[in-house]
């Protein structure tokens, strides 16, 4: 294998299938990243066997000339070591050999590293996915359902299941559900596809984050392929492999509730900033538990208490207030992160009394809840 | 104890206090922040009883009014939750008082917080300093001298003075130095001073670092005031004590060779980025050692090597080579270190034999060098 390619799109995509790769790992080639050419470019794989990802780097993009192939092959270099040496390198051309043995020499301006190379034919397979079924989602959109519902999934492993977030496709329709069995998280969008078929799996946590950090932030559609214990999103050069979570997911159709005894609505940034406020002495608690009680002319009170460090008491004004009176405890975390998730400057949390999980949207828009399970304190 | 203070002020303010709070205490109370009232305005204080610091937020600053003192007073506050709390207050002015067996209510906007606070007369006394013998520096230039010179303090403490920078005050110049006995750092600059007061002292390398982070860039004097054991450096609104470390620092001048075998001229950041590409290999050898040789035409040659991993070898071009061939290992952190250390785009290094230290200086410089101790490899 002997070629010339631009730094900056290995560097590019070093970085990208680095995300995959872990030093903790019983597969010891799995600490490498495996270095092939093709007619197209050159193709760089990364995993961990939970995640893979493959990145092309084409011979030519917009009529510029990235890749030079003087002779075809492949091989396996040290992760840690190889994404280092692209970063550093002095020229922006640089040229890789392999020479003997699979001892690989890569070449910059006049820096020339010798680096101890693997065979490829020994790195595992990547999964062989039918591509039939596909359903595409725009990058944007894809990230943004990513984060946010990832971070209400468990980091237990009591419930493996609940470490992952679940996807169900079904009627034109990605509905993305994650819970810790304490707060929900729920976001739903239309898909483009050709095929009516139905999907209901659960995708590990980590690979969906990672997945995040990896996509640009273009409107350019990404193509999702699900089998039965694989992923794949598929990018313009770029193929990211997850396995699937094994179990099935609970119902968490019959969790939110349908009935409201009181309704608030709320300014998204007021309403995080107090809770963020009170929160700072509730941190101590061991719950980081914070109370929120509805006044007269629509006022809010949140308040958190901690009897060695003091207390804070806030009053916050409501939009509107609906329905019955109410004093509520919970997590000021999980209050903080659905906030943040949730999209718009108003929201309306709805309450079905202090015991009952309550649940939060923005106005006008049903595509996103957020449901949190009060803390018995009053 | 009731005043009104823009929050702005407050909140810089217990930022440069909490430099000096630490929760690995043995005394509680220098968990908190002394908080006190007196005609010129608020004045903090934050100690670890190895530094202690003092900001004054005056009255008035720049013709605007900047704090309101209803009733004379003080109070000692964690720290912890209180720099926390005047970050997130909702509104630019907030109100401090005192109620009750220094109870403490801070108001902003709609949010109360009330914190238990403790009596500021059990706080630890500030030592008393005498201001004889003042000497100025522009803060500036402190700080260039501190990031000179810190690095290079020993972070071990097997000796503990070599933890410390020695700063000797003579002839109308500072000279600091620091050396963990592999290599040493050394940089001279003249001061301003109505004493002809000799001081040779040694200062903790972290007091130093944390004075760093809480001087701005400006070129305004800072007054430096030494005693016995105690070291005050004084800006505007702002009083930092440090003690000092007991014991004598060994001489370091006999350190510093007086003849040349063999002198090469470097620009600093080819030679920087070149180092540490060779060091990417090197560092998983135990001593992260780079050889360095000087070939024909002005040519050097910096290579590692790491059997199992690879090896790396570079040319660097010289601005000029004299005397001796030279074969010589040494490592490349230090290097690194010294290079980003001086100033100036062009450096000489001169070098007497493989086994002894060498010393690097920025080219028509003589304020500042670095000395590295080789490695025996060859």
């Amino acid at each position: 294998m002997k070629f010339a390619i631009q730094r900056d799109y290995l560097v590019r995509s070093v970085q990208d299938v680095m995300k995959a790769v872990t030093s903790r790992t019983t597969i010891p080639i799995l600490t490498g990243i495996k270095i092939i050419t093709t007619e197209k470019g050159v193709t760089l794989t990364g995993s961990d066997s939970d995640i893979s990802i493959e990145s092309l780097i084409p011979v030519e993009e917009d009529g510029k000339s990235v890749v030079d192939i003087h002779q075809q092959g492949g091989v396996v270099l040290q992760a840690k070591f190889f994404s280092e040496i692209v970063k550093k390198l002095p020229s922006e051309t640089i040229e890789i050999e392999v020479v003997n043995s699979f001892q690989t020499v890569i070449r910059s301006g006049k820096a020339e590293f010798k680096l101890n190379g693997l065979d490829p034919e020994e790195y595992p397979h990547l999964p062989q996915i039918e591509e039939e079924n596909v359903f595409k989602i725009p990058t944007d959109l894809l990230k943004t359902m990513i984060r946010q519902t990832f971070f209400a999934v468990s980091t237990s492993e009591t419930r493996p299941i609940l470490t992952g977030v679940n996807w169900r496709v079904e009627d034109g329709k990605l509905i993305c559900t994650a819970t810790d069995s304490h707060r929900l998280a729920m976001r739903t969008a239309a898909i483009e596809s050709e095929s009516t078929a139905h999907y209901n799996v659960v995708i590990p946590g980590k690979s969906l984050s990672e997945l995040s950090k990896i996509l640009d932030d273009s409107s350019e559609a990404v193509d999702i392929v699900i089998t039965e214990n694989q992923i794949l999103f598929k990018t313009k050069h770029l193929l990211f492999f997850s396995r699937l979570l094994e179990g099935n997911y609970p119902d968490t159709t019959r969790l939110i509730p349908t009935d409201t005894k009181t309704e608030l609505q709320l300014t998204t940034k007021d309403f995080l900033q107090s809770i963020d406020r009170a929160s700072l002495l509730a941190r101590e608690g061991r719950n980081n538990v914070v109370k929120l009680s509805t006044l007269e002319s629509g006022i809010v009170e949140v308040s958190s208490n901690s009897p060695e460090i003091g207390n804070v008491i806030e009053q916050v004004q409501s939009g509107n207030i609906e329905g019955e009176d109410l004093k509520i405890s919970f997590s000021a975390k999980y209050m903080m992160d659905a906030l943040k998730a949730l999209e718009g400057s108003e929201i309306h949390i709805q309450f079905t009394g202090a015991m009952r999980p309550f649940v939060i949207r923005p106005m006008h828009d049903d595509s996103i809840l957020q449901l949190i399970l009060p803390v018995r304190t009053y």
